[in-house]
């Protein structure tokens, strides 16, 4: 992941765009990028029709989803974040709010459980 | 990246959460996280506000974006996307996209350059 | 609606917070009022559970839809644009897009038609 | 209010919708409408930025709005919700959530005021 953070920096500083990129904004385009995710399944309703535009427009998802983990490590880095660390504790919380005992096979949310 | 990956899947798997997590679901779920980070901004205008809530709640920034990172692995998991690749990938393309004697110093979108 | 623009602009003007509302926040809050309508429906897969949701929680879809509404007024009347105007406009652009003979029973894009 | 979702529901019974529509969708397509208003202002950070693409781009802003607006209402329509008078509901809630004396001038959400 350094490796990536480091290509990703790399792209952005040739450009000189570190100057667009406020956290505000690379937040707002994060979402932006997620929603790209998101619209391809859009209309897609049974499992089939979702399995099979996923298979069908494969590379676009792997564009979106590389715009979206891109962001995700400009902010990171930004913000001096460690996003492995942020993930590895964020597990550890959600293993606490949703103990297996309770949430095993349940959509619930941890509220409700 | 491996190892988070493995790490996502254990804790999705304790829980028997697979039946969920069809793809148009992940992608909505990604939708969601994105915009908690995007909330934390919301009403912050110069920059000063922008900095000055990032390093006020960079922990729960830290949470927010670990949950996106969360459902990006899982997406592109579930897809038998390689993420690292996806992103190398999209950086090749945007760098066409954006060759760095139109692009540098600007806010323009391609299609405009 | 001139009626119901009023009534926000009101809640708005008694509390100062039109210092807030830029046309760029205005359009953040509508997606996060958006999104809240859409965290009703996570993990409902099948039409049983997502119109079982939509009964169950009606009150609370009631409630997110006119936040989102109440945004959409907002910037309409902030920016000059006649909203009953722009639907009427843009169910005409639709037709031209959606012709009856070509898109009746197709959930394709236009671009695809 | 009443005309123009009739405007809509004709539009959609025309080509023969209503089968792609449930709630879900709906739901999901608001979000993708308000983030196209929200894209418009990606990358502009400040005062006369923002104003300068709302004047430049308003029909694009129109656009945008109508279809945000088009999906609210028949999200409405199909859950039996009557957006008005869900409007002025949630502005009477949020009057209370945020009295005037302590929300006047501040941009702070109600648990915090």
């Amino acid at each position: 992941m350094k490796q990536l953070t480091e290509k990703v920096l790399a792209f952005r500083d040739e450009r000189d765009w570190k100057q667009f990129h406020n956290s505000k904004d690379l937040a707002l385009s994060l979402v932006l990028e997620a929603t790209e995710v998101l619209e391809i399944f859009q209309w897609k309703q049974d499992q089939a029709a979702i399995d099979g535009v996923a298979l069908e427009r494969k590379q676009d998802l792997a564009d979106e989803l590389a715009d979206v983990f891109c962001y995700t490590l400009l902010m990171a880095n930004d913000l001096g974040i460690d996003l492995a660390e942020a993930l590895k504790t964020k597990i550890e919380k959600n293993s606490a709010k949703y103990p297996v005992d309770k949430a095993k096979g349940s959509d619930k949310k941890y509220t409700e459980l």
